[in-house]
Order: structure tokens, then sequence, then C-alpha cells
């Protein structure tokens, strides 16, 4: 039925697939989502690590909390407008890393690479971790057991993906369009509130800070400058993910870059605007915000300390719960949503790692596996080492957002300068052969804004390196060390190989002679399919090879053999250790030995069975020869295959599991929401 | 260098392997100790069962105990006498087994094996449970670690299993016979003492035994037999182990039978003496032992319970720590050799059980590929669930000889019957023919022993079964159901498959024609190979194919192939979604429609590479289309390997691994203690 069919699709394919992807491409309402919950999803955990930062010289300092909203900002529309430039130079969707192997050399891309892995493990954790503390805001049960409940939903994400869930666009679509109208709305709503004059004061803000030992007022300059730095750099948590959008541009739909680009200034609007609300709001309404750690900081008004029980909510939480004291549901609805973001954020990476991870492998820099869709075994072990580390990262740090986020940012600003300073080079070399006074001037332009984007980022990445070395960046730094070195040595190990297999002229040459054993336990139909495409193949010498680990079995099969009149004569080798293997092998070798220019085909009669139980009672020996005879020089080994009615259902779960869809496919643009098949049997 | 040697010895092998195998069996000094060691270990729990048993009704009930010792010794008599007819009827060493499916039929055959397999896990559990109550006897602080201490103790049993240690008769004569001369010598000082009236007393000796709830004297006729019943079932572990010699009969220097006769005699002499002896011994010396659950049923002298720390020391521990009062040397001597024996004892499960696989595989009841030697991977599933099994039973039991005893010989005695009941039919059956009056009279007489034999084994199993079925023997019996049922299962598919693969007349048609394939990626030496070995098989059709997933690449494949002028034409399959399998997988399938009397040969070219992580960045493609195309009918599969330089480390691994000892080949009489190729190299 679909056989021909399949095969003409197969061998015409490319043409038929180009014109039907380009259906199953993301328009910009459906990519805006995809690509956006993981930059938006920092807006539950960056203005809390501002606040938290500022606290330090108690709360006072708060004055300073909007300035340090628009400071990140600033950062981010330089960002943002840079990324524009890239999307449109890169279209092909390698992002970062491949800016920076262009126009950087291969070191520079490979840093930034092993800063983008270390990142998804960071994204996870730190999403999943402050998922977690919305869920106790919401929840109360579940304060105290954040990290049991933040490892389990790892956990989930883990199994869901090696499952292999379908990423479709509507599954990003709606959670992250409720979030934004979640925001946004109650954004609005405050600011209804405070225009009105009705805004009310969130819960802790009859509560007062004491500042940390050797943080209190005065500060000397430099003191509240470095206390600065920190709260700033902690607010660029903000910017993480707003790269995602570089190396998703394949799966927009045409022109690609411009909607690329249109979606990445829509994404960079709307979260500033959501940074800048919540900071406001919080502000506004009184937010007295510490460390988790020193909660012992937070007094009541009259200076005494808080009774021991006191949970200090999330900012996004407490603005919610004072805004919507008199309607829980609204409550509900915006801390729900936000922990549902930070779950599809913290997917986003469990995606993002396979599509880098092909990229990688088409390089060199990975495992080739890695780069063929459908490895299943690959991308399995890629997904539980990235939810294997998470988890280690949320036990070790105890699910606390503030912690992880000291390691978070190293990784993120490391890519975007790379990124920046490469897209300028690349401008640079265009410019140098471009003629055309428009172009020129347009590149110009985009040469200015990358550089702009330098040094906002190249700024922000000093600052973070100064101020989060010691409180946990050196762990990150240690990280991309060591993937760094880990994808230098698999490119070396692939270049050694490579060197080794580079053909030489010598190597057509055809071997003399070959000689072609077929090996034989018993005289069954396998076994007579195997001589006959012997025989088929006309070797200059053919002989059955049999190995007798018992003289009374090794009898009935020659008497077999005669009795059956097979023209093929019967070689026995005598094995009194009862080894199968090393008799063949070194018969082959002695035969090899004998004719050095000639070929040994080794035919071995293998029987298919289906169910794995089945497996394991048949072909282990088999498996064990084909392996030892891969050693030996000058041998080729044929399996001839004879398919049992069991096989059947083998067959089939292998056509099951390479139909499946991999995370990551989404990003690519490789898959619709149907199956290729049933696309192509409606389109005939 | 050994190269043609190797060839010639394999070539030859038969005839020069059996005339050196002479020379690598057993004398009887060896073969005593390694096959007597499970049978003289029960020496350290068997009497302790007896004496807890006759407890129940109070310590006056002791009287009985040397009537019991007596019962069982007669049982062990008769035992040994018919397994003595067993070996020289049976001497290929397949045991109660063979015995069973030759005389009984494939089902008694199956029982007997399910029995033995649940025998050697309870070996283990009880052997190394009773070893660890003798290691808190000599080491103190072990006392109440007895389930962790005897779990560590299965898990390095397992470990050095799994490396495979050579078991060499050295190893086990030297603590074998030096536990003889422990207990024996024990014995003779004992006797000596008696003799002399110093006999000491045990430290048990002044307390007294309250009856258990229901047992106070006077007890009715029918719960005193009952009572002895249970005790002699319990005193019948003894036994447990007699039957190993007639299993590894093979091992034996010539003549075989006569050999392994003589040995079985002298075990069953050795055995009876030192059950009794320490039966005897504790009698006199006024040991008092109850079930250790129930320690609060002692009682001082005055009737006072027991201070709580109370620690009761096994029998023998007890008898040596009184004998050896003022010569702590000797105490230590006794219970550090009776631990060692039954860790020995233990140990021979562990090589029990591959050669009982063995020669199931061989009747197609267990997976074939425990039959041929040196599969590792099924040997050492074997051993991993041995080790896993019995500390589920220790763990469960929670190291308790007592409670582990009644599961445990229930097994042994449904072996006992079946294989005497097939001795009794094999002697019926040759009286039938045999005319020599002189051999009729001996094979009459064999019956008659064995028709005792029977008499015996059957009423211990039938009171085995009364006494002991509630207190654990059926979790014994379900198990033996469940391996039965397992062995059938296992049969029946390969008759199954037997019957699909038998082969017909029409098998032996020759395919019209061969279509090869050569699959290529780059224009390598592999490559190259693979297409010399190709065209060298002479095909009808042969073709180059690449599948392109990228266009530039592919279009570097054909440039490079154009370059080079090779003269096979090149296919290029298209392959939008990156599919690597499919494509190749549905050309072969529609090349075989075209031509359903041909054959399509797929060359592979693969390289091999020789450190695990090499290999796991190399050929994981070619894996998984190999894997894939064994479904598809009418296709074989050849690999053209290509050894790169570092293959040469998985060689050497390879190769160790075959020659290296599986547990149980010494007592398949098939391993020296040297290395085969040292023994041949020395004599050339």
């Amino acid at each position: 039925m679909g056989l021909a069919d399949a095969s003409k699709r197969v061998l015409l394919g490319r043409k038929l697939r180009s014109s039907q992807l380009g259906e199953t491409l993301l328009p910009k309402r459906i990519a805006l989502p995809v690509f956006a919950s993981d930059a938006l999803s920092s807006v539950a955990y960056a203005p809390d690590e501002v606040f938290i930062m500022l606290s330090i010289a108690g709360a006072t300092s708060y004055v300073f909390s909007p300035w340090i909203g628009v400071a990140v900002a600033l950062v981010m529309a330089a960002v943002i407008a840079s990324y524009r430039q890239t999307v449109h130079a890169y279209p092909s969707g390698g992002g970062d890393y491949e800016v920076a192997s262009v126009n950087l050399g291969p070191t520079a891309g490979t840093t930034v690479a092993s800063a983008l892995l270390v990142d998804y493990v960071l994204t996870v954790a730190v999403s999943i971790s402050s998922g977690s503390q919305y869920a106790a805001a919401a929840i109360p049960f579940l304060s105290g057991h954040e990290v049991l409940f933040a490892s389990g939903l790892v956990v989930l994400l883990m199994a869901l993906n090696l499952r292999g869930i379908r990423e479709s666009g509507s599954y990003f679509a709606l959670p992250t369009y409720l979030f934004m109208i979640a925001i946004i709305g109650m954004a609005l709503y405050g600011g209804f509130r405070w225009f009105t004059g009705t805004l009310p004061q969130v819960e802790s803000a009859d509560l007062s800070i004491e500042p940390r030992l050797g943080f209190e007022e005065p500060l000397t300059q430099f003191a509240m400058i470095f206390l600065l730095a920190r709260a700033f750099s902690s607010g660029c948590a903000a910017l993480t993910g707003v790269e995602a959008i570089s190396n998703g541009v394949p799966a927009f739909r045409k022109p690609k870059s411009d909607n690329a680009a249109a979606t990445l200034l829509m994404l960079g609007l709307i979260a500033i605007t959501m940074m800048m609300s919540v900071i406001l709001l919080a502000r506004e309404m009184g937010l007295r915000y510490v460390d988790p750690h020193e909660l012992d900081r937070l007094r009541t008004a009259a200076g005494a300390p808080l009774p021991d029980g006191y949970d200090q909510h999330t900012v996004i939480a407490q603005i919610a719960g004072a805004l919507f004291a008199d309607f829980p549901p609204g409550f509900y609805f915006v801390v729900t949503l936000t922990g549902v973001i930070l779950v599809l954020a913290a997917n986003t990476a469990f995606n993002g790692f396979p599509v880098l991870g092909s990229i990688l492998a088409k390089d060199g820099f990975a495992p080739r596996a890695l780069g063929s869709r459908g490895d299943r075994l690959a991308y399995s072990n890629g997904i539980v080492f990235l939810a294997v580390t998470a988890i280690v990262l949320i036990v070790a740090f105890d699910a606390q957002t503030t912690r992880l986020i000291q390691l978070y940012i190293v990784g993120v600003f490391v890519s975007f300068n790379l990124s920046q300073l490469g897209m300028i080079r690349h401008w640079t070399r265009h410019l140098a052969t471009e003629k055309d006074p428009a172009r020129r001037r347009k590149m110009q332009q985009s040469r200015v804004i990358n550089a702009v984007g330098l040094c906002f980022t190249a700024v922000v990445l000093v600052i973070v390196l100064v101020t989060k070395f010691l409180e946990g960046a050196w762990i990150t730094i240690l990280a991309m060390l060591a993937a760094f070195f880990v994808m230098r040595s698999i490119r070396r190990h692939y270049d050694r190989v490579a060197g080794e297999l580079a053909a030489e002229e010598d190597d057509k040459v055809l071997p003399t002679r070959v000689h072609a054993i077929v090996l034989v336990s018993k005289v069954h139909k396998p076994t007579l399919r195997a001589l006959a495409y012997a025989k088929a193949s006309r070797p200059n010498v053919l002989e059955a090879v049999c190995v007798s680990t018992e003289a009374a079995e090794t009898d009935r099969l020659l008497e077999a053999w005669d009795r059956r009149n097979i023209d093929v004569p019967l070689k026995v080798l005598h094995s009194p250790y009862r080894e199968l293997i090393k008799p063949i092998v070194d018969y082959a070798v002695e035969i090899r030995r004998a004719n050095p220019r000639g070929v040994v085909a080794v035919y071995i009669p293998e029987y298919v069975v289906g169910h794995w139980w089945e497996q394991l009672l048949h072909n282990q020996s088999a498996l064990r020869l084909k392996g030892r005879l891969l050693f030996t020089p000058g041998v080729m080994v044929t399996s001839v295959p004879y398919q049992l009615r069991s096989s059947a259902v083998a067959l089939e779960r292998e056509d099951r599991s390479m139909t499946r869809v991999r995370p990551g496919d989404l990003r690519r643009g490789r898959v619709s929401d149907e199956t290729p098949d049933r696309v192509s049997s409606r389109k005939p």
C-alpha cells in the first residue's frame, strides 16, 4: 500500500518537504510564547533579588530600586537591539555559538557553547526553585518542603521529555499569554488603585529591616556603590533567555529574520514593562524583603523580632495578595500562572539542549549521534544528565533562588559578550567589501548598535564577576571550563580519527580473492538461506564451518548435511573448552594469513525474534562473535537474518520509536502538530 | 608467533586436549575438600536446630538428642549408599537432574532442576547466615549487626565470582582439612576429658528452659512424636550437599566412578562422625539452647529471667569455648574455621549454579547462552540473581539460620526422592536385558540399595512437609513452581522456534540476483575498503548510496566522488527530517519489491576504536541501522570493519575476558591451575 509511496517520498523527499515545512512553521503570535517563556519568567525572581540586595543596607536604600530597574531595562534594550542585528545577519539559527565561531574562531565558539550548556542546567535549577517558592505561597502545605517539591518537578519534566512530549505551539501560547495578562493586568489595576489613592500596603509593609552587620548607615561611598552594583547584577537575571529567539529563526514563518526581529522587539517591550511594573508597585506598596537566610533581620515596626513561623512570600505573591485581598481568585490566578510559566521556562532548557547538541555534533564538538534526529540513547543521556545536575544544584543550594542566582548570570553574559564582539567583526568584515552606500550605512548602523550592546554587556560582565565571583560564580566558571575541555577533546579525537581514515591512492586496490565461510550449527532454514546467499555472491572459496563442542551433536549435524545433499563442504572446528568464538576467529585469521590480499567473508545465519525476553534466549553468541570479528583485519561479517513470525512485534516497536517526537523539534521548525506521514498522505 | 600454533591447536584440539585434561583432573585428596565443604559445613548448624526443636518441651527432652542424631546418621548412610550407585551408573556428571530426566522423563528432570536452583539460593542464605553467627561469636562487635555483615559477605562472594576467581583445589583443600582437624580434634579432646572425668560444662549449662506455652510436661504422645519429628527433620539439614559429588564425577581422575564413590564414602563417614561428636559433647556438657527469638524462655538455675544483653552462642562455639577455656587460640581456631567453611559452602552455590545452568541450557530449559563457556553476560546475570535473592532472604529472615532452615530441606529431599526413584527404574530397565548372572546380582543389589534410600528419603520428605510446610516450606514450594514454569516456557519457546525453522526442500533455492548497496557518508579508507570488498563479491548491481541530510555536505561528497574517479554510481537519498535509517530501509525494501527473488546486500563501512568513550563517539548509527535491517526480509547486512590504531586496546580486553576463568570450571574438570595456553606451550 504505502510502500511505493513511501520510497518515492524518500527519493523525492527534499522538494516535497520544503513546501510542506512552510506550513508547519510558527507565526509570530505562536513564536512569541514559544521563545518568550524563559525571558519573561525571570520577572518572577529578578525584582526579588534587587530588593534582597538593597535590603542589606536597610529599607531606606529601597529608594534606589526604580533606578536599578531602569538600568536593567537599559541593558535589556541594548541587548535586544543587538540581537535584532544578529537574527538578520545569521538567520540559520546557530545563535551566539554560530556568531562567535564564524567571527572569532572555534575557541570562542566552544566557550559560548560551554556557557550555554552550563546555563541550561541553571535555567532548570533557578526556574524550578523559584516555581516551588510560588507553589509554597499558594499551597501553604508545601512550605518547608521546597527542595523535595522542586526535585520532583525536575524528575517530572525529565520523564515527560524522555517520553517525547510534543512541544506544540498551543501548549506554550495559552499559559504565556495568560501570564502576560496576569502580570500586566495586575500592574494596570495597581496603577489605577495608586491613581485613586487606594493602593493597599503589602503584608510586609509594617516591618522594618535591620541592616546587615557592617552595613549600618552611614555607608561609605564605596560600600554603597558595591551594594548598588550587586543589586544591579542580580537584577540582570531578567535578561536570561532573550537570546532564545536568535537560536530559533528557522522556526519562524517567512520573512524569517523580519518576523524574528519583530518578535524580539515585542518580547523586549513586554519584559521591560513587566519588570518595571513589579518594581514600582512593590516600592509603592511598602515591600520589605530580605535574604530568606536572614529573616531575623526583619523586625516588627516596634523593633521586636518576628515570630518563629514567619514565611516571606515572593514579591509578586505579596503584591497580588495585597491587591486582591478581597478577591482571592485574582491572587491564585497570578501566582499559579507565574508558577506555570517558570516550569515552562525550565522545559525550554530540556528542548534547547538537544538543539545545541546537534549543532555541536555537526561541528565535531559533541558525539555525532547527537546530530542525527532520533538517536534515542544520546538524547536520553543528555536529558538525564541535565535533570540530575539540576537536582544536585537544587539540593546543594536548598532550592533557594537567591543563592542559585549567584551562579546564573555569568554564563549568559559571557555568551552575550562574545556574540556582540563577533557581530562587530562581522560588520567590519562585510564593510570591507560592500560598495553600495545605502547598505554600507545600514551596516555601520548595525555595527554601532552591536558596539553599544558590547559596552553594556561587558560592563555588566565585569560587575557580575566582581560582585559574584566568591558568591558562587566560580562554580559556574569551573563547570564551563570542564565543558570546554571535554568538547575540545572530543573534537581532537574526531580530527585524529579523520586523519587516520583519510583515503590514499592505493586504497582502491581490490582484494584478490574472497574466501567465504558460512557458520552452521544446525541444518535449518536460516542456515540454508545463508548458504544460498553466500553462493549467490560467488566467492572464490565457499565452505560451511561448524564448531564442535560435543561429538554427538556434531555427528548429528554431519549426518543431516549428507542426507540433504548439500554441495558445500562442511568443516568441523574442534573446541574442547566449548568456546564458540575463539576457534572461528582463529580460523579466519589463519585463512587471511595464507592469503593476505584476500578477504574472508563470514556469513552468520541469524533468526530475528520479537519480544525482549525472546532476544535474551537467542543470538547472544552471534552478537558476541560479530563484535569480536570486527577487530579481525581482512574479515567482513555478513548477517543473514531470518525473520520469525514474532519479529513483527519488534518491527512495529522500532518504527514507533523512530517516528516519535524529540525534544527541541519545534524549535528547529522540524515537526508540525501532525506526524509527517499523516501530512504527506493528506497531500498526495 | 603463536598464531599458527594456535590455529593448529584449534583444529587438532580435541586429541591434544583429552590427554592433557587427564593431568588437570582432581585426585581424591583434592576432590574431597572441593566437593565436601557444603555437606560438612552443615555440622555448624544442624545440631543447633535439633537442640532448638527439642528445647520446645524443655531441657528434659534433650535425652532424645543422641537418638535423633542416630536417625539422621542412618538416613545419611542410606543416601550416601544410594549415590554411590548413581556415580557408577551416571558418570557424566548430570547428577540428580540427569537421573530423573533419563528415567522419569523431562517433567521429573525439570522438577529436580527447579529444586536444585531454589536450593542454591538457600545454601547461600543459610551458610552465610550461620557464618555470620560464628563471626559474631568470635568478634563481639558484630553482635546485632548480623544481617548487615551477612549481606556484605554475599556481596563480596558475588564480586569475587563476577571477577572470575580461579576455584583451585588448594584453595579448598587447606581450610576444609583444617576444619576437619578442628572439629574432630575438638571431639577427641572432649572425649579424652570425658573419659578422665574432667569434661567442663558449657556456658549455658546452669540455665533452665521453660517449655513453650502448650508444651509443658506431660506431653501427649502425639505432641511428643510431632516434636521429635520436627527435630529430626531439622537435623536432616546435615544431608544437604552430599549430592554434590554426583554432579562432579567428570572432574575426578580415572577410574572416575570408583574414585567418586570412594570419596563419597569418605565424606559420609566424616560427616556422620562430626555430627554425632558435636551432639554427644553438647549433651554431656549440659548445653541449653533455644530459638533465638525465644531467649526469654531461658532462665537462671533459680528460675529468674536472664539479663537483657544475653547472647546465645552457637553450639560449636559453646563447646569450643568451654573445652578451650584456658587456651583461647583453640577456641578461635575452631570458630574461625567453621566460619570459613560456611563461606566456602556458600561459594559452592555460586559455582554450582553455572554448571547446572549449562546442563539445562543444553536441554533447552535455560537460555542457550548459559551453555557456552564464557558468555560473561549470562553468567553475570545468574550470579547477580543468586546473590540478590539470597540477600532478600537474609534480610527477610533477619539472618537467622533457624528460620531459614525451615525453607531449606524441602528442595534437597524432592531431588533425593526423584533421583532414587529414577535409579530404581534405571536398574529395572537394565535388568530386563542383562543376561550375565554376576552383573544381574550386582544390579539387583544396587536396586535394593536405591530402594532403601528411597524409603528413607520418602519418609523424611513427608516428615519435612508435614512439620515445616507452614513454617516456611510453602515459600520454597512456590519458588520451585515458579522456576519449573519458567523453564517449561523457555523449552516451549525453543521448540516453537525450532518448528518454525525446520528446513524444507525448497529452502535451497538460490536467489536470482544480488543487488549490493554500499553506504557512504565520506570518501575515506573505510568507504573505499567497503567498495572494494563489495566489488570483489561481484554482485549483479553495485551502487553506493548516501543519505543527504544537508545539501552542502552532499555536494562535498559528490565532488570528492568525482575527483577520485570512483567507478561505482553514487545514489543520493534525500532525508529532509535528517533521519538516516528510514531512507535506507525504505530503499532496500523498494529494491527487494522490484525483484522478490533477489537479495539486497547492504555493505556498511565501520571503523573500530578501542576505548569505551571512543565507542560512544562512533558507530551509533551503524549499530542502529544494522539492528533495523535485521527485520527487513531479503536483506543481508555486511559490516566491513576498518581497525583504527586504538582498536588494539579493545582487542586485548576482549581476549583477556575470553580466557578468564568462570565459576564452576573446576567442578566440570575443565580448567587446571594453569591457563590452557601455558599448559600447551609447555608441552610442545
